[in-house]
Parts: C-alpha cells; sequence; structure tokens
C-alpha cells in the first residue's frame, strides 16, 4: 500500500474494533486475567495469496500498546495450507479481543487476492490483463481495489469522477455513439480518456471514429470479440465484460483483448480461510 | 428492519453514494442532459431472496428530490430470473448515477440471504436452527447479519459485549472448563447466557456440571454430536460448529443439535445477480 | 478498564477539551508565559471513592507532550479528604488549560462510585447485588456504569440490544405475561435471557411458568416481596426496583431477592469534591 | 432555544438514541407487533420546573416518521406532581424504543432547571443573579447551560476562550495582581472583560486599580464580602463564589453581590421524576 | 450543480454555520424579538459573476424553517454594481444570524468565478482554454473548482488519483523522461491519460516519442512555446503554465497551446464585494 | 499557537491530505521507487511574513514516519525571495505526496500574515490596531484568524457567540439605539463588552449615554471620525470600519482610533509564491 494509507489503515481498523469490541469482550475480561502473557500464530488454512497483512497488524496493535505482530509474508505472497503467516505475543487479552477482526479483513482481502490470483493465471499465455469494476462492497472500494492488485489484477475506475465510461443509456439520452462521444470528448478534463460501450461492430466504428480512446465490448461472442479486435487494430483499447467466469476467461483472453473486467473479484470471492492460534509452551 | 433503522439506511447509503459519486458522475453529467426524464426497472437475473430493497431505494432517492422508487416485492421475497423487483422513475441523471450503489447493497445482501435460505432449507426437515458468526465484512455487520434473518436464519452475538462464548483459550487462561464457567457466571450480567466450546464429551459433561447455559460442539465428528446431544437431554443448549457446509449440514441437524453456526453466510456469499435496466417507451 | 478502552477514553477526552478549550485559553496565553513550569496536586475534599482518574490523565496528558500524570490511587480507591490523589508537573499552561476537564471528569465519575459504594456497603450483609439502569446521562453510558462498578455494583443491560426486559407495556400488547414471555422465547438470540417485570405474585408465577429467566419485582411491599423470593426459590433470578433510596434498600435486600436495581446511582449521584492545587516550591 | 439549535438538538438526540437503542430494541421486536397503535403521556412525579421539552420532541420523533408528540408546557414551567407534560401518539413500537432517552434528557436538564430555580428564589429578594460554572457533564455543556437559564439562573462563561477569568495560578506566574490584569487587558479582544479572582480587600484594591472589569471574591466570609462590595462601588462587577449551598445562598445575595456562581447547578443537580405511562383505552 | 451537491451543500452550509453561530447569535437573541419578521436583499457591490447562490440558500435555510430565499439570477450570471440578486424573507432573527455565513461563501466563489472569467475573456480570440490547478484552499477544493466553472474555466485534476502529471521530480527519479513516461503507461489504469513535464524541445520530442498523451510546458518563453505546438502538432496536448497573469495571457494564448493553467484563480482571488441589506417598508 | 492546537494542526493536516492524496498519488507510485530518498528545501519565492510553518510541518510528517522537517523560521519571520524557510528528507514518495498540500497551507496563511502586515505597517505611527472580521473562508476561521495575529493584527469575535456586536438591524429591530444597547446590557453574560454600530455623532452620543463598551464607526468620512474620537474621548472603544485600503488606512489611524478592522485581511488575500524543491547532490 501506497504511505498515506497507514492513516487510512489505522482508521478502518479502529471503526472495526470499535463495531465488535466497543463494549468490551465480556468474556475475555471475566475469565483471563489482566496479567496472562499470550503467544499466538496466525496460520493459513486453504492455499492463497495473502492480503491485508497490515490491517492485521494495525487491527492487533490498537488492542493494546504491548502487543507485537510480525508479519512473516508480504502481502501478495502465496501461502500453503499450514503455514505461518504472522507471530503475535503480548497480553492475551488483547489477542482474544483483535482476533475476530483482524481476521475478518485479513480472510476478506486475501479471498479477493486469490480469485484474482487465479484468474490472472488463466490467461498468463495472453497479453490480457484482468481489471476490476465497481461491484464492491460499500464502504471498502479502496481496500478491495488494492486487494485485487495484490492478486495481480489491475484497477478499473476507482468511482464516478476518475473515469469517462459511456454506456447504453448514456447513448440512448445523448442520441447515439457519435453524439455520446463527442459531448464527452468537448467536456471532459484533458487528462481523462473516454471509453464507449458498444454492443456490435457497427457501434465499434462509430465509437472509434468518433474519437473513443477505449472500447467496452460488453458480452460479445468470441468470434465477435475477435473481429472487433481485429477491427480496433490497437487504434482504441479493449475490454470485454460479461459472461467472464474461470471457465471462459481464457478462451476470451485468447481473441486477443487487452482487458477483461471481472465483477466477481470484489462481488463474490469467497473468504481466504485462515485462523489464530495460541501457542502453548 | 425496525424502524430506528431508517436513519441507519439513509446513513450508510449517503456514505456509499459519497464513496462512488462524492465527486460527481462526470460521464453522465457530459451525455445525459439535466432534463431527460428516465424510468428504469431492477430485475433479479438469478433464483434467489431479496434483501435490503430498503437500501435500494434510499440510495436511489438521495440522488435526486425527485426520484421515485416502488418496490414490488419485500425482503424476504422469493424471486425468479427476470422477476421485475422494482420501478424507478424520475431524472435519468438522478438514476444513472445512484445504480451502482444501489445494486451494490441489493447484491451483497441478497446474496446473503439467499445462501442463508439454501442452508435453511436443508435443514428444515430437523429442529435445527441456522445461525451466523462474527465472521462479518467489517463496518457491515448490522446489515450482513439482518440479511441473514431475511434468508431464514437466526443471529449469534452481535458482538463481544452481547453474549458470552468461552473459546479453548479462555479455558486454557482460566484454569480449566470449570474454573472458567465459574468465574463467568460470577461477573457476568444477569442477562446474559454463558456458552461454552467443548471439543469432546468429557468437557460436555464438565461444562454442563459447572453450569453454562449453552455448549459450542466444536468439530465433532456425526455420531460424537448425537452422544452430545443425548447427554445434554436439554439441560444446555447445543450449537454445532466446524465443517458444516451444504454437503455435510444435513446429517449435522439430524444428529438433534439446536443450532448449527454457519461463517459462511456472511463471509463468502456470492453476490446474487441483479441488473438495472432502463424502460424506453 | 479494559484495554481496548484506552482508545475510548482518549477519544471522550479530546472532545471534552475541545468543547472547553477549542478556541484557545485566552487567559492563560496572556497571563502565563509559555515557559513557566509547574506542579501541581489533585486532591479530594470529601470522602469518596475515586473513579476515572485514567480519564484525568487522558486529559491532562493531551493538553501537552511534555506533561507528566502520576496517579497515586487506583480506580476504586477510597480516600480521604485533604488525600493526594495525582501528582502533575509540566508547563503551566497546559495543566491550567486542561485543569477543569480533568476535574468534570473524575468528579462526576467518582461521584458515581462513591454512592454506588454508599448502597453496596449497606446491603452488605445480604447477598443482593445493587445494579445501574439505563437511567443514564446521554452519550455518558459506558462511563458511567463503568464507574458504577468501581463502587462495587453491577451492570443492568447496557442497552436495548443486549438484554431482553419485558415491561408492562409489552405485556399489554402482546396480550398478557404468558403470550409475552413465548414470544421473546421464540426469537430471542439464544445467549439472551429474558426478563419480564410482574407487579403481583399472580403474574410471577405465570412468568415462571412460561419460562422467564429473571423477573422484576416492580414496586412491591416488603412481603411481597418475602413472599415473591419463597415462590421463585431459586428457579428464577429476583430484581427489586422501584422505592429504592439509602433509607429503604437494607430491608429490601433483606427479603432475600438477588438484584437492587438503583436509578439512582447515574441520575442522581452529586458530584464528589476534588481540586487542583499548584504546588508553590 | 433559539434557532439553530433545533439542529443541534436533532443531533444529540439521535446520538443518544444511536447509544441506547443502535442495535434494535429487541423486546419491543419480539413482544409487539409492527401495527399496534399506542397512546402515552408524559407525567411529572415531583414538583419542579421544566426544561428540554424539545429534546423529548426530537427524540421521540426520530424513531418513527409516524409518532405525534405534542407538548403541553414550554420550558420553564413550573409542574406539580402527577401533571401531564405532553402527549404521544404512535405505533406502540416506537413509543417504547425512544422512551428511556426522551426521558433521560427530559430528567437530567429539568433537575438542573428546578435547582437553579429554588437557588433563584432564595435570592429573589435581593439584586444578586445566579450564575453557572464550567463545572459540567463532559460534552453537555450547551444543553446544561441552557437548562440553567430555564431555571432563572444566568450563565458565566461557555468555555476558555469567551471570558477572561484569571485566577490565582494565573496571579502567581504572572507575578502578582496588577502584573496579571495590565497583561490580560493589553493583548485582550476588545469585546473581552477581564475578571479577576481576588481573596482579601488588599487584592480587590490592587484589582480595581489595575482596570478589571469584574473580581471573583472567592470564599470571602460575609463580613469581608459586605466590605468587598462597598469598596467596588459599582465600579466593578462582583462575583461570589465558594461555600455557596442552599443554608448560605441569601446571606451571600444579602451582602449586595452582583453574582453568586454555584457549581453545583450542573455538578450535581439530581434528575427530576419524571415518567412516561401508556394510556389504555 | 449536479444534483449530489445538494447533499454536500447542506453539509458545507452546517458546518460552517456552526463554525460562526454554533453558541448561538447572543445579540440577536438579546436586541431582536423572536416573532419579528424581516425581508432583505442580498445585493452586488461590484460588478463580476456570480457563483454559489445555492450555497447562500443553503445556509439561510438552516437557520430556521420558516425562511424563503428567491435567487433572482442563475450561477454564472454577470451582475452590475447595485443589483439584487436574491430575496429572502422570514424571522429576522434567522435572516441575521445566517448573513455572515452566507455571504462568506457567495462572496469566495464568486470572487473565484469573477477572476475566472477575466482570463477566460482575454483568451477567447484563440482556442486555449484556461484551466485550474491544485493550488486550492485546503478543504474546499471541489467548491473552488466547481466556482472555476462557473466563470468559463475548466478543471485540472481534482486529486492526485484521478490524473498522471509527471514532474521534473518525478523525471529525476525514474531516470529520465523516457523512463518515467513508459512507467507510467505500464502501471496507470487505462482510463487515465499521461501528461508530462518539460522544459525544453528535446524533452518535448522525448515525451512525444515516449507515448505521452499531453505536455506541460513550464515557464517556457513566448518562442519557444511556439515551437513547442508545431511539434506536437496536435499529437499531444499541450498545457503551457508559469508566468501567467492577466498581462500576459493573451500573448501566451496565441502561442497555439490548448491549455493555460492558472494557480491564482483558486489561490489568490479577491472576494467579490456582495452585502445584504434588510427591506424595511 | 498554543498547546491544544497542535491536536487541531494534524487533524486539518490530515484532511486536506485525504482531499488531495486519499486516492492515492498514482503518478509518484508509478514512477518513484519505494526506496529512493529524497532532500527538499521550501523557498519563498516572494518577500513576505511566514505563517503556518507548523502546518506544513504536520502535513509532511503524516505522509510517512520518516520524514524529518526541519523548520528554519518561526511563524512571523519576514523573509525575502529566494529565502529558504524549511529543509526536509526522507523517501522521495512521501515528499512529493505531501509538497501541494504543505504549500497550500503555506501559502494561503502567509498571505494573510503578510497583508496583514502590510496594514499595521501602514498605522504603526498612530496607536491604532488593525483587526480582522468574521470574513473569513467558511471552515477555516480559526487558521486564518491566527495568521493574523502572526502578522501583528488583532483579533476580533471569532463568532457570534464570544461578543455582542449591535449592528443597524439589530438597532431597528429593538426600536432604537438605546433600546438595543439597554436590552444587550441588560442579557449579556457579565463579561462580555457590548459594542454598537453608529453612522453618525448622534448615535455615537446615544450610544454613550446607553452605556456601550465600544462603538463602530462605519463608513464616516474622516472628518467625522475624528469628531467621533473627540467626542468618545476615551470613554469607549472606537473601531473604524468600511472603505479601509492600503490607500485610506493611515489617514484613518491618524483620526486617533483605536481599532481599524479590514476585511480585505481574510477574505482577499493573495497567496504568498513559496515552492518546494528537491535538492540534487
Amino acid at each position: 500500500m501506497n504511505c498515506l494509507d497507514l492513516t487510512y489503515v489505522d482508521r478502518m481498523a479502529r471503526q472495526a474494533l470499535e463495531e465488535d469490541a466497543g463494549g468490551g469482550d465480556i468474556t475475555t475480561l471475566l475469565t483471563v486475567g489482566a496479567d496472562v502473557p499470550g503467544k499466538a500464530v496466525i496460520i493459513a488454512k486453504q492455499r492463497g495469496v495473502i492480503a491485508a497483512i497490515e490491517f492485521a497488524a494495525a487491527v492487533i496493535s490498537q488492542t493494546d500498546d504491548h502487543v507485537e505482530f510480525a508479519p512473516l509474508v508480504d502481502d501478495g505472497s502465496n501461502v500453503d495450507p499450514g503455514q505461518t503467516i504472522a507471530q503475535i505475543s503480548g497480553p492475551s487479552r488483547a489477542i482474544l479481543m483483535g482476533e475476530r477482526v483482524a481476521l475478518n479483513f485479513l480472510q476478506h482481502m486475501s479471498g479477493i487476492a486469490t480469485l484474482t490470483n487465479k484468474y490472472v493465471k488463466l490467461v498468463s499465455h495472453t497479453k490480457a490483463k484482468i481489471i476490476d469494476t465497481r461491484k464492491t462492497t460499500p464502504g471498502l472500494r479502496r481496500l478491495e481495489k488494492y486487494a485485487v492488485t495484490v492478486g495481480g489484477g489491475f484497477n478499473h475506475r476507482f468511482n464516478l469522477s476518475d473515469g469517462i465510461l459511456i454506456k447504453d443509456n448514456h447513448i440512448a439520452a445523448a442520441g447515439g455513439v457519435t453524439a455520446a462521444v463527442t459531448a464527452a470528448k468537448k467536456g471532459a478534463p484533458h487528462l481523462l480518456k473516454i471509453e464507449c460501450e458498444v454492443t456490435n461492430l457497427d457501434e465499434l466504428n462509430e465509437a472509434i471514429a468518433a474519437g473513443a480512446d477505449a472500447v467496452l465490448l460488453d458480452n460479445m461472442p468470441l468470434d465477435m470479440l475477435k473481429q472487433a479486435v481485429e477491427i480496433a487494430a490497437g487504434r482504441v483499447i479493449t475490454e470485454a465484460s460479461g459472461g467472464v467466469n474461470e471457465q471462459t476467461v481464457a478462451a476470451i483472453a485468447e481473441t486477443g483483448v487487452d482487458l477483461i473486467s471481472v465483477g466477481a473479484l470484489t462481488h463474490s470471492a469467497p473468504a481466504l480461510d485462515i485462523s489464530l492460534e495460541f501457542v502453548r509452551e
């Protein structure tokens, strides 16, 4: 993550701790003495790609000034079942209090990185990049898009103001592909490119002629995708979307498209199984 | 949702809109006139259970005072592919600006309700209730636990202060099951029950003897679960956890346990496929 | 306080400082040089029980990085008039700026602890526990309930979601004690007990029969309380409320009830007189 | 309250509701149907002065759009035991959910207004005004100072930046009364007056000579107070503080001082007993 | 402004009111009765371009539900000295309380729009667009960039994530223009263009060859600017910056550059003189 | 700044960084390696008075724990073009990310201090003090008023509750100068003085007779100002306002008024030109 994100990580960690432990961890307070020391490890239970190790560190560290969190892997590392990914020592109470929240971040983010990595590997024999979408969990976009990059994917727009993507309804309202692209080119900030959704080859030609920088080839069959890539001929960036899954992504990539966007990366990635275990000596 | 939640819904909707559209929807502003009216429908693309229809309404309503959102189904409704679940009319700009955020809520929450409902149906021939865990997405626990109830499930603890659940590490720190349960009973607020994790039948007997109100039967094989239920004999509530999936849940339920907790409900439910489509006239 | 509360203490301290000193302490800035060192003590002016010494420390510490705050007593200590409870050294400006806010926390919280302790002593010859209510100052519930425990009392519910307490209006709406308790038992999270308010012995019997875990014996005369305790016979927890004051509490406790709830602990405790005095050398 | 305060009232009400009912009112949801209508009254159980009726209204109104709250008295009204002070109608669930928070505001604020009013009446045969201090509950200063005015009292400084009050430690640091007052006069914003604490008549003379606008006569015996008032002779405002209680306040006022400050108004006022009762028809 | 901005306007207006009137408008409360009606007009005292009329409306409206604010001009209107730009009616107290904050927004934003408009007119005989920079007042970027567009200008990047602008220090760190542009092209989200600062014609040629989409011609003399435009020949967007003021901007525009960025638009625009006057009848 | 302001500085710095760099500095991340060290200086490009050097430090420090910021001048220092005002060392990425925000604070605040200082020097041969107004940028009042003092000016009211200033509309609503002043004196907190706007000598006499502490001589010609000062004769503080600019301020001061308020200090001060430059070795 970039350096500013450390503040961001701290804030997210604090809010999540407040949600879970804001009223105190009554079980721990009643059963574990204040002076009981603890050692624990965080262990992967599944093969996958780790993301957000810094979130886990931030959560655990905020529970008590005397907890030490030592990560054994960096974000992006491939781990095997049983592999230790971090060591923790400090008051048992603090470790117990932060355990669930730390794991919730780690499992969710690593789940996204792992799924992304699967797609990236499936297209690694082509030039296609796997990119995400705006189909993210409300409030967590910045985290989830970071996890996509950890898995080897790339990011599409972060929000509605940092990219121009003209979709079918914009085209209809503007009165056609040419009208929509022309209007966007006229008013767009000069550092933003213009991408236009097209559903057939006529629209593709129209978008290119109107000066689009990129085209979203939506739900096209494979042969039409191939033709679209030939027509584009490097003049515009080509993005395929729709009907993308682990079974279809390789064939889509082999059509020669530049980008393949996959909503599932952020809206349907299952959590990676990771657990925290106390070490007895 | 209960009445207070309306404020909560509004706040969550506003934050999510700010995340996506806080800097303005530049594409829409450049291609769609301010006075273009629009009509749209929200349509299920998959079979499933709808949750958070009020979130979608709140999001869309906050984009403009002149948008009308008419839900056609209530939370908890089963929908079929192609079924319209809401109608929207108002300025096209507002509908386009809110579309993605509204769907992000609806798809995530309906995904949880739908997965929960699968589990509920798989155990409907038994008395077992499906319950969730604290393995939720950071910041969204209240929403996700609501979605579980929409799907027919029940809620375990919301956080560390509204229930006492003694796990293995508490037991180790306290010096055994009896010591841990006794300490908890002594200090617990009088409205909170005490649940104790046990991993074998000896611990189960010890927990019952010490006065636990409920026991968490963790990762027990089916035959041990059955014995545990017989030993409990209604004196304590029995909760099974660990190794629960769509293949195993029915057999676990048939052992006679009262509750089965499933982390996947909230940490691994895939989004339900739902889309927004403009209606041209 | 538990470890997470340190964040909470810091936040509350900062907000209170902002309320009082957010625009600067103009008197101090004009009359006291930036480099004037200071030593001060915090002194009890009344006999009582100290609570929130950490709040005083947090407030004073946030005014300047160079202030040192050394508590001489722990929360829960009994102090005599004239007893020094903390020593402070650092820039005079910082001490003067934080003085009032630190004392406001300390006096309010120690007032609650002191009043609670009076009640606790008045019933110490019985098995009754003194518990608080939800009659707290808006925004300060977590603090005030902590102060009750410092004084030797116990906490009732923290809020409307971490306990089930069926009152007369719930009973009326549900159609009677049996109906209300039954509905609550059916839907309650499995770790929450169910308490039911009863005003006479018939209702008591009905509540027990319906399966309540605890009963609130509201405003019952002493002899009825005694009968209620006999009927309960350990099958349900008994809580007396209403008409409790320093004159009546011992007799109420002697009826054998398990709990006595006292709203005055948090809504009417007078501040404990505590002052900060500079030490000249 | 002034008009801007409506926003403030709404925010405070929402925060307090979140504290108590943020997780839902589980008892009410389980025992009272969503469509059960309710009527209730808020009744004074003690003689006193009502304050914050608008807070009660704001709290109740925020629980549901369909609740109507009709106040029968204005802030500042004297009420008798048994007197109805407001009528409420709407969904029973909403009334039950907001009941405790609304009463918490009303009882705390009315308690302050009532205690203030006692002091005001005790000095009504003199020209002395009763004023408050900065000894308020953290976070509630604006509310509590408003309640003081409802009871007929006046407000001292709201915070450290809207008035200059030189106390003994400022004097010591500045090198004497004359030095402190002179420094303050030189740098003070031109709309702020300068008040100086004095503990004897020499200091009083010095403060007047140095140009103080007001003097705080701290803990002076009655005869010294009288002499101080004669010396002041209208040239400076005189404020008495220290040792003020219901037994002493009249004699202090009779010395002729302009102002008497009473910390107890805000730090030790017991709640006024007020309850909400459902009306059955 | 776009529709979502209404929420933003309301929030900014509320915060500014809290800053100025959060403790109440004591002068108005003491001298103006609660029932005194008022009528007022907002009048331009200088020639200029109005911006943020909605902010003035939002501020005034939040002081009281009964205030009506009728704008007579839209954002972007040219006004003459003495021209009425809005009419207000409602309680005098509310109008007085909101006056200063409303004018502060209006004067600041209209000042920016007016200055921008001067620059736009000075280059209107050329194809050059006037654009802003990130040299904005902390916390007000979105407002100030909106005011630039009201004056006829265009917006450069909103922040560091919605555009790529490689400056001299990036070039030095990356090891040259080619290396920097190449690295940016490789990792950039596909909808962001790449602009590169160049200080001479060699760097310009290198940036074009490396595939930059736009070039920032920093502090070039006029003849070099002309050559740069000829070399660019429409292959890259050209932006001039540095040494731009009202005296030099026309000549810079006449070199044929596409864009001229002016930091002064947002960091040095004097307020437009606007006042609020009560209308007596 | 006073000690509490450090928290304030940190918060403002963080918010401004979030506004500019919240989504990451994509250019820097793509072109500058994480391990590239950097050294930079902040240099004045214009003669002026520096303010907010601590803000620049806070901003730069928050971007990374390893950045060191060494100020070479204090707030209030006069600097010459080319003078180095701070040295920075640390990761290049962090310096680049914080550069713009740090400069935005420094340039805005130093601009205000510099303009204020010009006015202060223009009246230094008289006893008049230059004071600011409430015409500040929304959200930045505390900062901007601090910058005024750095430049040698003084502060008028911070907000509507820490001073009483009766203006023409208050007078009209109250029924005349005498009525307005009398009402204010009756209800004002005892530490606030009362200032009354007057537009001619009759009103001046009336305000003095009614007991005003200060008078605002609004838009009076020079000879009338002189007469007003003679009439006041030290009995009230005199403040001149209206028509004050760099050409007129000396003559206004020479009339003998105590204070001259200048809105332009905060609403129209141009930014001081300051830049950050990397040092290559």
